[in-house]
This record gives C-alpha cells, sequence and structure tokens, in this order.
C-alpha cells in the first residue's frame, strides 16, 4: 500500500504537470492572437494606401521576434542573467526540457511559448507609431535588434532575476517590461523619423488623419482585450493550488474590469472635449486600461481594477492630444497607450500592493525607458544611416503599399486621395 | 500514512478546484469574444453611415455590462434573490472569494467572470435591432438599466433560485434568459423608435436594405460559433468529474451540430423562398440553431440537436419575412433569431429532457417576457421623454457616424448612398 | 484506509479523464476556428464581386462537413475499417458514449467533435482553389462526398488502423491525409472546371488578379495561425502525464516556429523574385511553413521546425509561379500551400523521426493523392454532366455573389470592374 500511495502520489503530480502545462499553452496561444489584434488595430487606423505594408510588417515582426528569441533572446532574458546583475552573458539557446518531474512543475517549453509571444507584444506596439511613412526593411532590421537583444536584456532586470528585482521593482505582467519598453523605442523611432507630411503644417495646424476601416480597428481591439486574458492571466505563472487558481480568477476579473473602465472614461472624456462619442478614443481607452493593471493585476478588488483602468483611459486622451501639440506623430497613438500609460500601470502597484514602492516604481520605470530608448535611438539612427529610414515624399503620397509590397489593399474599391 | 493520505487528498481536492477555475475562465473568454462576434455582425449589416456608432455602442455597452454587473447586477441574480422569490433585496457587490478550499468547488470570482459575459451578450442583442435610428447616448442609458436591473431580477427567478425555478421551468444556459429577454427589451425599443425611413413605404413595399460589409458578418457569425461553445459548455458549471466530462463534451458537439443544422435549413428554405443561397440567411439561420439548442444542450443526441438547430434555421427566416410584414423592423434579424427562436428553444426542451413539461416552459417564456417587455417599455419610453430616443431624419439620412461619433467607418472608399 | 485509497484513486483517474477531454474540446475549439479563418482568407484573396459566394461555401461546407461526419464519415474512419484493411464496412454512426472510467482516458464525445472539424479543414481548402466559377450548389454537392465518404475512406487507411497505418506511414497530424487530401480533391475540380476568364491569355500572358481585401486575407492566416495549435497540440491525443504534456508543449513551439520560417523565408524568395515583399506570399508562406511541420511537429527541435517551415516557405513561392506557367489556375495558391508543401511535410518527417522511411512516406503520399484526385475527379466529372459545374461566361464577368446568392458583399463601396 506504500506502494500504491506513492504511485497515486507521483501520478497526481504528473497531472498537475500537464494542467500547469496546458494553462501557461493556452495563455500563450491567447497572447499569440494578440499579434492578430495589433495588426487589424494599426491595419485600421491608417490610410489604405498604406494598409498592405502594414499587414506585411506585422505578420513579419512576429515572426522575427519568434524566430530572434529562439537563437537568441530567451537565453538572454531567462537564463544567462546573473542574479542582480546588469548586463547577460550571451549563452545559447532555449534549453533543455525538464528530464523528470521534480525538474520544475511545468514543461520548459511552455514556458518558451508563453514567453516568446510577448516579446512579439513587445515589438508589434512598435509599428502602428512608425506607421505610414518608414521603410519595410528599416523597420525589419529593428525588429531583429529589439527582439534578440534590446528587450531581452531590460527584461533580464526584472524577470530574468537582475538588479530591478533586486531593487524591488513590481510589474506583474509587463505594464513597463512589455509595454512601457515598447513605446520607448518607438518614441525613438518616431523622433528619427520625423512627422508624416502634411500632418503638422507651417502655420501650426494638426491635420487629422483618419483610419481607414474602423471595423478592422474594433476587432483588434476586441482581440487584443481577449489576448490580454492570457497575457496576465498567465503571468501568475501557476494554475495548481487553491491559491494560485484563485488569483488566476481575480486577474480575469480586473483585466476585463480594468478595459471596461478605460473605454467608458475615454469616451465620457472625449465626449466632454471633442462633442462627440469618439470611437478611436474609446478603443484606445480600453487598451489603455489593461495596459494600466497589467503590472499589478492581483492585488486590486475589482472595483479598484476599474478605477485604475479608468484613470488610464483619462490619461490616454490627454496624452494623444498632447503628443500632437508637441509634433510627435504617432498615427495609432500606441506611444500615449503603452508608455505613458505603462508608466502610470507602473506606478498604480502601489495602490493595492503593499510590497512595492513608488521609489521602486519609478526607478524601474526611469531604467527601463533609457536604456531602451537609447539603445533604440542608436540602432534606428544607424539603420538610418545604413539603409535609410524614410520613403521619399513622393512615394509617401503614392503609398507604402505600392512602392514595398507592390500590392494595394483593396485594389477595387475606389479611394479619396 | 494516514497523514500522506490526508494530505494527497487535499492536493487533489486542489487541483480539482484549479481546473474547474480554469474551465470557467477559459469558457468565459469565449464568452467574452462573442462581444466581438456581435459588433462585427452587426457592424456588417448596416448601412456604411451607421458602421462607426454601432462599433462604439458595441463595445460601451460590453463596458457597461462589466461595471453594472459588478457594482449591483451579480449580487441581484445570484446573492439577493429569496428562494422561490419574485423580487430580489438590492444588497451589495459580487461577494468574497472562497476562504478555503471547502467552500466550493471552484473560485467565486471565475465563476463572476464567467457570468458578467452573460449579461454583456444579451444586451448585445438588442443594439442591433435598434441600429441606424437610436441616439448613441439614448441606447446607452439603456444599457445601465438593462445590465444593472431588468436582466439581474429576470435571471435571479430561475437561475437565483427564484419561483421559476421553483416552478420547474428549465433554461440550461440561456435560450430565454439570455436571449429572448434580449429581444424582448429589443422589441420595446424597437416599437418605442419606429422603422428606419425608407424601410416601409406608404403603398406598402418593404425595402431591403443591405448591410454594408458581408465578410464583416460572416466573421461576426464564427465568432458567436466559437464564443457559444463557452456559452453552451461553461453552463454545466463543472467540469471535473467523468459525468461531468462526458456531459461538457456533449454539448460541445450538440451546440456545434445544432449550428450546422440551423445554416443549411435556413439557406434551403431561402433558396427555395427566394431563389438564391442568401448569405444573411445561412448566417442568421446558424444563429438560431444556436438560440435553438441553448435550452438544452446536453440530453439530445446529436442527430436530434442537429434537426433542433434545422427547426431555428426554418422558423427564423419566416419570422424575418413576417417582422417585415407587421412592420417591426429589425436591421439584423435580432428578434427573430433570439426571440423567436428563443422562444422554440425553450419548448424544445421537453423533446428530449424528461424533467421539463411544456406548461413550465411556457410559463417562464411568458414570465420573462412580460417583465422584460414592460420594463424595457417602461424604460424606453422615459428615455425618449428625458433626453430623446431617435435622431432627427435629416441626421438619419446623413448616418450615425458623423452626428454622434464624428468619423466615418471607412472615411477612403467612395461610397454610394 | 484501503477504500480511501482506492476511492483517491478513483477521483484521480476521474479527474484525469476531465483534463484530457477538456484538452479535446479546446483543440477542438480552435480547428473550428480555423473554419473562419478560411473563410476570411479566401474572402480576402478573391474579387469583390465573388465575395459573398466565397463566404456562402465557407460556412455551408462546414456546416455541411459536421452533418456528413456525423451520420457517417466518422464512423467510416473510426470504427468501421477492418485492421490493416483498404475499404471500411459502412455501418452507423458515432457510437456511444463510454460507459465507465475504465473504457477511455477521455470522452468519446470529445473526440468525435476533435475529429469533425478535421474534416470541415480538409473541405475548406477546396473551395479557395475553384472560387471565382464554380456554381456553388455544384461545390455543395462534392462537399456532401467528400466529408461523407472520400476523406473518411483514406484517413481510415492510416489513423482509422487500415493498410497505411500497417505499412509504417506517419503523419502525425495530417499534412498528408487532411491537407494534401483536400489540395487533390481542389487539382480534379480545377482541372474539370478550367481556369477563370482572362487569367490566361491567348498570347501566354499570365495576368494577377488581386484579391479585394488584404486585411482580411491577413486575420485569415493569424486564425489559421492559432487555430493550428489546436490542429496539432491536439493530435497528441492526451495531455495528462509527463511526458505527453511536455509533448504538447513542444509541438505548439514547433507549430509557431515553422509558421514564423516559412513566413520569413517566402518573404525573402518573393524579394528576390519580384523586387518587393508580397504580402500573400507572407501569408502564403506562413501557412506553408504550417503544413510542412504538420506531419511530424513533435519530434524535431525548434530550430529544426524553423528549418522545415521555412523551406515549406521557399517551396510555396515556386509552386505557386510554376502552377501559374502550366496553368492551373488557383485563386489562393491552395494546391500549393497544401499539396505540394503537404508532400513535402510528409517526407520531413524523416528528418527527425527515426521510426519513418522514405518509402513509406512516399507510398502513403501516393496512396492518398491517386485515391483523392481520381475519385475527385469522377465526382466532379459526374456534378459537371448532373448540374453543371461552371457558371456561364456573362455570370462569371457579373460575378457569382449576385448569381448564385443575389447579395453583394460590398453593396456601398464603388469597385472597378
Amino acid at each position: 500500500m506504500e506502494t500504491q500511495l506513492s504511485e497515486l502520489s507521483g501520478n497526481l503530480a504528473e497531472l498537475s504537470y500537464a494542467v500547469d502545462t496546458f494553462y501557461f499553452l493556452i495563455s500563450g496561444a491567447l497572447v499569440m492572437w494578440m499579434a492578430a489584434g495589433f495588426a487589424m488595430l494599426e491595419a485600421g487606423l491608417v490610410r489604405a494606401k498604406n494598409t498592405t505594408e502594414i499587414l506585411t510588417k506585422n505578420i513579419l515582426l512576429y515572426s522575427i521576434a519568434c524566430v530572434m528569441y529562439l537563437l537568441i533572446g530567451y537565453s538572454i532574458m531567462y537564463i544567462d542573467m546573473p542574479e542582480g546583475g546588469f548586463l547577460p552573458t550571451f549563452g545559447g539557446m532555449i534549453g533543455d526540457e525538464n528530464a523528470a518531474i521534480g525538474d520544475s512543475y511545468y514543461s520548459a517549453r511552455s514556458d518558451f511559448f508563453f514567453q516568446v509571444v510577448f516579446v512579439a507584444t513587445g515589438m508589434s506596439i512598435i509599428s502602428g507609431a512608425v506607421a505610414e511613412r518608414m521603410k519595410l526593411f528599416a523597420f525589419l532590421a529593428f525588429a531583429v535588434v529589439f527582439t534578440g537583444f534590446i528587450y531581452p536584456i531590460q527584461g533580464a532586470w526584472s524577470w530574468g532575476g537582475g538588479f530591478l528585482s533586486a531593487a524591488g521593482f513590481s510589474d506583474f505582467a509587463g505594464s513597463g517590461i512589455v509595454h512601457m519598453c515598447g513605446a520607448a523605442a518607438a518614441l525613438a523611432g518616431v523622433i528619427v523619423l520625423g512627422a508624416r507630411k502634411g500632418k503638422y503644417t507651417k502655420d501650426g495646424k494638426i491635420n487629422a488623419i483618419p483610419g481607414a476601416n474602423m471595423p478592422l480597428a474594433t476587432i483588434g481591439t476586441f482581440i487584443l482585450w481577449m489576448g490580454w486574458f492570457g497575457f496576465n492571466g498567465g503571468s501568475q505563472l501557476q494554475l495548481s493550488g487553491f491559491d494560485n487558481a484563485n488569483a488566476v480568477a481575480q486577474i480575469f476579473l480586473n483585466t476585463n474590469a480594468a478595459a471596461a473602465g478605460g473605454a467608458i472614461a475615454a469616451t465620457l472624456v472625449a465626449k466632454l472635449i471633442f462633442g462627440k462619442a469618439d470611437l478611436s478614443m474609446a478603443l484606445n481607452g480600453a487598451l489603455a486600461g489593461l495596459v494600466a493593471i497589467t503590472a499589478e493585476p492581483l492585488a486590486p478588488s475589482g472595483q479598484l481594477a476599474t478605477l485604475i483602468g479608468a484613470i488610464g483611459g483619462v490619461l490616454v486622451v490627454f496624452s494623444i492630444v498632447g503628443l500632437d501639440k508637441i509634433k510627435i506623430d504617432d498615427p495609432v497613438g500606441a506611444i500615449s497607450v503603452h508608455g505613458v500609460v505603462g508608466v502610470f500601470g507602473l506606478i498604480a502597484v502601489v495602490f493595492s500592493n503593499d510590497g512595492a514602492t513608488l521609489g521602486a516604481q519609478l526607478y524601474g520605470a526611469f531604467a527601463i525607458f533609457v536604456f531602451t530608448f537609447v539603445a533604440s535611438f542608436v540602432v534606428w539612427t544607424v539603420i538610418k544611416a545604413v539603409m535609410g529610414i524614410r520613403v521619399t515624399e513622393e512615394e509617401e503620397y503614392q503609398g507604402m503599399d505600392v512602392i514595398d509590397c507592390g500590392m494595394e489593399a483593396y485594389p477595387e474599391f475606389t479611394t479619396k486621395r
């Protein structure tokens, strides 16, 4: 009977291992789905003539992220970082699968799958901000560096056990490490690149350039909303056990509540300011709510999560308007949604997590921002010098689709120019 | 060894708790995804000039549903109803998470998450029926009342242990409680609101007003079909255990089969009547099949489920044609799909569930319909009196998008008016 | 204590049963979702005037597949095949659910649900290749025969324990059994049907006919990519247990890696050949990567999976160009993606699976292709004789939507002809 008991115990451990592995894989599949969300959101918010190119960027950036993270990034981020360190060694690949049940409570491969879709999310944020004027292959070159090196290095500081982790910086699912990091790289790109022709006129006027396909932008937002359940829910990193299961459930509830709060708040603020219920603000409000709750989706109550999301939704409207005033041209509002609100999300951790301090949160935000911004700025500048970063004015007028892809997105629909 | 055994037993209980919680959360995420489905379905079936507004309605109604159900609705529906009662007390919020493993077999928060996406589904049904002429903020005001009060009160009658539950009324996943309830509120709205200009001419002619984007309507239907696996599959409320697992599998199979039967039957009927394979009827047929099986997705065999779905598909064609004849203008056919077929679904329970009686089913359908219709009619009427419910004729001609949202859905595509 | 132990053991077995059943159901839901992916991919790659019809085909072929497989196909494929046999008996329906926990480690109904979505995938492949000129009801008639008989019979040879299984043929998730089979039926259809008017001119020129809506094609590809996690991941057929869980994780990782490799490789090859980053090639490259890894998604490392996917991506570009040269008109490239790359996938099994031989793989590819092609050719020819297979030249010019469906996909967008 001793034997039976021991066998039973082993079987239970194996089933638990399978359940946690499945939880990682399904969470990862949901985060992978966010790549489709970003593609649709961005394709909906650019003009028809630049749609094929942004779609091409999105499918290729995801693919590049998967390859680079497999070959280099994962190892930098989760294997090679010395405890409390700043620079990782650059070792090998993704390591071996667990040899026996005791090595871990879930499959190492499922961890890789979950993490690889995160780096793609970070990169997806960038494509929207630099849309409608950056050369496709310049963008793809940056994607190689960002997903293989920049993202994993700063990620290793917190999630790989580096110095930010030691400093008490707390970022549950990545308001800073994923979202603000992507936004910092995007900001550097936008500065190197400049605004779209005709966006800011010499007499100080700001021209709105409406997106060509709002249903696409909306389904993109819904996809991101859905995928975020995997993004935040999977970041608990364990489902098995009473406390873990309750935690994952609270995270689902809070993630949903924050998005709802963000959409409502942004719509109301936009209605007050512009007099209309601006759909693009409602969508960005929902996304802002999601970004805001991402640094701490577990500790708040549902009510507090709604409030944190709502603050994110208010912030994003003012940020989008403000960035336009200082001529930072971000066609989809990505820097506001992921950057400005990402920083807010890091700060909001202290509202409900007693273990977090404002100092550590700001320190982390600062470190991630400065490193990512500077490194990205250097890379964008090098790309600009080596291969050129911006299409010509004539090409910009014609549209990226014909130039880069040789293919219109909507060849049959007569379009206004 | 006694200790080991007891520990093992505790661990198994915790794993089971985690599995059932995860089952709720994934089911809930699939139902949340239905919000995207309704948004796309409705955006595809309205005209281009009203597309931004229907998208805005959909993302905001989902958000409002989440907030109202968190603050009020869940408590009304699942906590405050006296056994066998008619009116709930109006207590508090969503209650506490389980304190220990014995309190429940799954997380209370996962239950909330699963239920909150249902109320949003109910509300989504309404937006399609009142499309193309209702003021955005009038609609949102109604959403506050419906999701916070009307839906939860009637829901508590059955699922909260109220008088319909005591009367033997059986509605497994909500053909009546969710779908027909939404349709009843929609019908009241359509009557208060009136038909779209130009739909019914004075000489008795009925003008078809085709939807602007059929691929959107189709992806919306596929999304709903997929999400319905969570809607019905999650309504078994437990996955763990031999019988539960088999039940959930049968529900997935039957849900799929009924949708397939509905799509085929509606297409054949439409072909016979109109001479063409009408895509919008195929889509509504699939949805009708899904609504029809929702009241009892477990007891039928796959073959019977196909047949029940097919009957739903036949009904929906005649209902859409019939409602047009009596000048009930429902741009997307929601009242037919969710209301008429919802009632059929309640009746179809008696085909396979020996515990159900036709009397109890009709009693439940009657009670839900009358309450929801009357309450909604009063609320719509109050909204009409206080803030106005319908845009002006000139605004209706111009389209809701410019009026309410200041933004066209497809600004670059030259459109016919 | 003996009793307690036995009870505990029983409970654990039941939980394991529930987990594996859930794994099948979620995998199946993801594969069902691929039906939406094919619908969107194909709707994006045809011209506006044929969009409603291809959407109608897609929703109906999925529905027909579900009904036929329930009534006939599943039984042929998994119940009625004699061991090592060639022809199944034609017995009954889907059989009974397990009566007790020992009968199987998961629900028989969940197995049906998982398998039924595979047959729909096979059929979806066909609709794209014959698009823009085949009569709707001729296509639907073929769907009845293919999903009820052709697919299940050849499927039974391997997965039902027939002669290919006995011959050592190895096709993990169906590069040959699902994808190449669908492509073979499509090829037969294209040959019987002929090319679209204007595709190949008399002076030997090949006219590109661009798709009307590239965002649809892109979301279709992302949906297929996501759904493929269920397609391949579920084909391990068991999640519980240390080795199974690790296997499923490796399959997710490899499936994702192969798609990424395919997208990148196809884009680079297209850039070299055409001078542009051709989005449709990037999309088909990703799909080719997925098809290539499907016959053996478990044994390769992530790096090898990327490479296998990349070879698939290279192949697909040359195949699409090559088929056009021999005037096989396949509007969406389905025969190249699923057929040519499907064969490659079968061969690639020998790269990493020591148990597989090139001989057995080629034997299986040959058997499946010849049977499916010949049987399909006969059926297409009979359909042509009985009801006609192709619309008239005038109807083809006008578009399938008005002819077959009486409904335009984009009635308001002014389109170029």
